[in-house]
């Protein structure tokens, strides 16, 4: 992407996040005066991260479908996150609220937050070549016994979520000090105390637009263009 | 705990997770080889990390208790864990197994695995004298505005899912750099990339021996036990 | 129970219900004239159903859990759904609350219907001798192939339950018209167009208090005390 | 649809379940000893139903999202129940199989049992001319106040669950004698012994092929299909 069509883009994507909103101003100054009042883990100024690559630079899936992704569903999530965080902050002060409608809204924070990360990381992996070093592939065997086994089941996850919800994630688990892969059915399910290595949405907006119901060419198309350097980075 | 009463006790732990292992030895030789092949992340010899503190040195929450929840709960997720991992190395292995059975086999993982990582949290941040120190105020304050709001959140959270299962988590999410709580409905549920700082367990084993549905008054108890030197070594 | 016993209990029920309700008249006033205005499916008058037998006369389950059960995990589910429905009202007449925080609302709602209906089934299907007739055992029998294969099951799903929360489910599938056990991890997960038959409750609440982490033992104990006369109308 | 072009229309179907079947005859023989064994509630032998409608005939959702909704993700979870109940008979005659093992396929089939109910629910009350009679009119409104309060918090719901998994339903909750609107997050999710009237689907693949992220327009669509005589006959 030039920086020009970034740009127009951005603006786009921002046009897109602005609609909807529907936030008047008074009310936003309220929430700001009672955020600050509960510092920054209610504060609702989470702005989204630009996707690091030309979307019209990946092989196998469109232009369109990225950009819906990225606007639709992590620019959604990130648009939810800042309303539940001012929410969070309201009904925690409010003495008359009883404990399990605030659950009700922390799970909500949960999944929002899990959709934002979760994403991030996702756009963060792709717009690569496809191909991975010998050393990526000597570190995954270490922890699967050979790359191909780490392949074959990460794939085998990713089928087995196909037609519903859900992340495959190569993950570090710093408690257990090994590289595994994890199966989560929606944003808040997830390895607990482990970093992100590799992950791949299989929430149907990730491919329905191109492939109907065929996830498995749509997994080909995520390996296909995996950016094996960003990925060795995170280990 | 004397050297001798743990040697005891673990002794005890030790016999009791035999009982119903159930596992000959030809059948454990032949995992062993097939997990071998899979590499660590289908290794089935995950073994229980001891209690960090003499559970008689707890006010307001019974040996007893404390010991059928590290003994059965505990120790029966690591039991789970290894049985599970070998169900999967031969699984994956089965060219005749359809992906969703695989998953439901990964579901299973992510449970018991997250069983082990949140006990092993929240034991290791139990045994000390519930009380914070000024600095530890201060770092808590710094995301929650003050360090009253953090405790009034953590304990609403915990209200909130009395009566049924799941965790109350102070994290470090190292994607948005900010201390957060987090409500999470079972094992499973978590917070992606975020360091566990503070954990406590709501499932009912936690708190029904003792005080039955009074959850509130384990919370007290809870917060009377936190070890506060060891919260601050996880930041 | 006698009448004057149960007279009694029912009292100190209800005294328990009142405490910590802690809504004042005036508001309940404001959310009654809101919920007429939204129908039924609103109402917040949901009135919790008596024990249908004396806690006293049940074998291997103490009167003190069975009453712990009753008062606080289903009289509090009761008090919890009405307090949702006025929520409810109130959030949809909201047009700058946004669907997603509607929808996390409607799930707590879902939680705590199931939570009291499958209690009213649970304590419903209890205060038996535990003695199956012969054509029970043989309907059962016409689903199952045995109905030694059924017990077998149920029991089953029970244990691998146990330790957690969870539901166990005899019900006859109306749309596949057959006979089904269902494994639910929670009060809102459930099979579609089933009529429950038998329901056993595997939260930690249904035990602990009795047998620890001995959960085989409470099977024991609730099959001991099976209504089977209740059972069999329900079919 | 003609009887010719329905006729082709099931035979590509049955065509499309046979590929990925992949199951030997001599395997699927071994099944049905085990299952005829295990009676009824294991049987493998469960068929689709057709579509009640030509696909062709409804306005706004083509026909290409229809047949791939029918074929792949309604006929995928046939073919899936099918396959873990065939498991279930196997793994519950094998003692060294621990219970929580069964209990993750226990889960498995509730989620694949629900899809296939939902779907048939969904696709029966398609088809129709979106026009709701002054008697249903009259009947909703008696449990929600007002049909327009039915249909703001039906859509409501819907909207909140845009952007992943899930269903709406409103059913007769046979317990409380009320129709309620429920929020459904996946097919295992549901309230306990209720009838369903009216279902829509919510998964992505049931309006991405046609609408990508732009759920309020399927919404539409879908309110001006509903075949009301059908959600009538239901009641």
């Amino acid at each position: 992407m030039t920086s020009t069509s970034r740009r127009e883009f951005l603006s786009a994507a921002a046009a897109t996040l602005a609609l909807g909103g529907g936030v008047e101003v008074a009310a936003a100054e309220e929430r700001s005066a009672e955020t600050s009042a509960h510092g920054a883990a209610f504060d609702d100024q989470v702005k989204p991260v630009p996707l690091p690559f030309d979307p019209k630079s990946l092989v196998g899936l469109s232009t369109k479908l990225i950009q819906s992704h990225w606007e639709n569903n992590y620019g959604g999530a990130v648009k939810a996150l800042n309303a539940i965080r001012s929410r969070l902050a309201l009904t925690l002060s409010d003495a008359a609220s009883p404990p399990y409608i605030y659950t009700a809204l922390k799970r909500e924070q949960l999944v929002r937050t899990g959709s934002v990360v979760l994403h991030e990381y996702y756009f963060g992996n792709l717009g690569g070549s496809g191909k991975v070093s010998a050393d990526m592939r000597s570190k995954i065997a270490g922890s699967f016994g050979s790359f191909d086994t780490w392949e074959s089941e990460f794939r085998k996850i990713g089928q087995g979520l196909s037609g519903g919800s859900g992340w495959v994630m190569l993950g570090f688990n710093r408690r257990l000090k090994l590289l595994e892969n994890y199966s989560m059915s929606d944003h808040s399910t997830g390895p607990i105390d482990t970093s992100p290595v590799l992950v791949m949405d299989m929430y149907e907006h990730a491919y329905q637009m191109d492939y109907g119901a065929a996830a498995a060419k749509y997994i080909d198309a995520f390996f296909a263009n995996i950016n094996w350097e960003t990925v060795a980075s995170r280990l």
